[in-house]
């Protein structure tokens, strides 16, 4: 049974929800989400909260049907907040987020046939196959995308199916082949060791998506490992390399005739509750460390111990992509590499672009709302 | 006179460089840094660090000419770094960026004629005219050009001068007139109070491009506030809330037909070093609080301190953009507003369009190198 009593000088609501669990709403937090004060189209927020005193207080609080019913001591307003708005914004809870999504780690032993897998036509016809291949995505942070056409475009016609792309100074999107007076070391045929991208911008792409048009040179293997799971045994096994790699800004950048990117990060980011939330490894792109020289052979330490862990097959996957696949990863959370390859053997082409985990968040969300109205129907 | 000497088990030199002063420079900082490890054309690092042992020491340490030459013991390597360089990268010193500009705040009584000023055709035609506007634009956060080309293009054409365009959900520019079934406030005739746009998205866009076509309906006056004058005086006044501010996350949101993006973020932003860098205020689209109830009463307390600074003629300037102006503001520090406006008495159309901190800082860094080469030569 719902209840509801004043509390605090009636400047908070008590409510037991339908939940049977209580909760406290305060009085300012009511009156700054009452419905009236929103724009009717666009949802937002044209209330002035400087327009009613910090001291604001509730004359009454009342149940009417599945609505908690406010009246104003110090205004001649009602405010009506359903049940479930309440049970879905309490206090202290967050609220609930299709798009928040545990992730699932992994390490060197995972198979390509683990990973998610979909056909590119389903992606682009379906939405509940869309839905669900996110979903599958965000948790390992690596997917293949098959049965792709043979076409330079189609790899941005399934990226643009989940959000717009995100440009960068390589472009709107960018070919992975070797190339004359290359710009990035992904234009050579040398290994390229594992790394994230462009870690020297202020926000690293998010989600890479890598269109293999064709693989058929010797060598050119490519490899993943999960940042996460990498981050997470660092925590346990060495707390001080983790701590200075989660607290330590380095330089990170790119420079050629056109752009001089640069920006301090940590290697290591963790979230505002502590959570890791993106890993960040570049060596061929970290500048000149700049910690007091007292700092560096701890820093050097943490730095290589982390290093050493991106190239041990306990965290390293090694496989082929085809011609026709391609592979989707989050560039912030797994790391990818590849081997050295011979161009005069064959022609290796990927083509590759970039949506911001935002868009793809964003994506899921409006995906996961149509997916609940058609049950609804 | 330049000198050198082995230090710690040979495991660092001391050197006394040009300007008189000693520096350290750690063995394992120089080998990694060392010019034969890097690829001559993208000057990427293809050095394994992983390649030589933690306890890697010198042999020999010497300064021939302008350059300090190393010998290894652990390795058949000399490498060589210019005293240049190692001024430069001194531990403990971060290196000269052109681009770093100490802001210099404003507040209310901020004129229009006070803000740094450019022709659009100047910037379009000039390097040296564009790297002074856009370092003079840095240190206010908020500029004018003057002389647009009446040309609904004629504001990205300026801003692609400085790099490329930050695509958002409003598109890769946006339209700011009333509009029939509006997503966003802008899109309305409504009052637009202070406020800094989509601090929803992870990277909220940096600077914004808004070139004024038409300016004629009644009202519609612009108001800008410096966010980074608020928050240095809210350090001041009430430090309780500014850490308030500065560590507590709150949730900001944006949905419409086709997107739904969210992310917590707090207020006000320190950097690395604890200084602001950012501050992010828009009430439209700060979603439902969900820090637990015991604490709402003291973060509300803090956000409406801010939030009346925001409104406080103290900070607050106003001004009107006529016809052929564009007004450039860096969106994570000038709060941006207009007066509500009357839309059957004249034609009023913004058109707007964001480059990031990222390529606008890169952009004065690449002018700032011609420079110096045009001053070199």
């Amino acid at each position: 049974m719902t209840s509801v009593s004043l509390r605090g000088d009636h400047r908070a609501v008590s409510v037991r929800l339908p939940n049977g669990t209580y909760a406290d709403f305060p009085a300012l937090f009511l009156r700054d989400n009452c419905a009236t004060g929103f724009h009717p189209q666009t949802l937002e927020r044209e209330f002035d909260l400087t327009s009613v005193p910090a001291g604001i207080s509730i004359s009454s609080a009342e149940i009417e049907g599945n609505e908690l019913v406010i009246s104003w001591a110090t205004e001649d307003l009602q405010s009506r907040y359903t049940l479930d708005w309440l049970c879905a914004h309490t206090p202290g809870k967050t609220m609930t987020d299709p798009a928040s999504v545990e992730p699932i780690v992994w390490r060197g032993d995972l198979q390509k046939n683990d990973l998610p897998r979909a056909a590119a036509s389903d992606l682009l016809s379906n939405d509940a196959a869309l839905l669900e291949f996110l979903i599958a995505t965000k948790k390992t942070g690596l997917a293949i995308v098959e049965g792709m056409a043979d076409d330079v475009d189609a790899g941005m016609t399934v990226a643009r199916r989940i959000g717009f792309l995100r440009e960068t100074n390589f472009g709107v999107t960018f070919e992975v082949m070797s190339k004359p007076n290359p710009n990035n070391l992904a234009y050579t045929s040398h290994a390229l060791p594992l790394h994230t991208d462009l870690p020297n911008q202020e926000l690293a792409p998010g989600f890479q998506f890598l269109h293999c048009l064709a693989n058929e040179a010797q060598g050119g293997g490519s490899t993943f490992a999960d940042g996460f799971a990498i981050a997470e045994d660092l925590k346990t096994l060495d707390r001080e390399a983790f701590d200075l790699l989660a607290k330590t800004p380095i330089p990170f950048r790119f420079q050629d005739g056109e752009y001089d990117i640069r920006k301090h990060h940590t290697v290591i980011q963790l979230d505002h509750f502590g959570t890791v939330s993106e890993v960040r490894f570049n060596a061929h792109i970290a500048s000149v460390f700049d910690m007091p020289a007292d700092q560096m052979d701890a820093y050097y330490r943490a730095y290589r111990t982390i290093m050493a862990m991106t190239r041990d097959p306990a965290y390293v996957m090694t496989t082929k992509l085809n011609g026709g696949e391609m592979v989707i990863f989050d560039n912030r959370r797994a790391l990818h590499g590849r081997a050295a390859f011979d161009p005069s053997t064959g022609f290796r082409h990927l083509r590759g672009c970039y949506v911001d985990r935002g868009e793809f968040d964003s994506r899921i969300r409006v995906l996961a709302r149509g997916v609940e109205a058609a049950k609804a129907a």
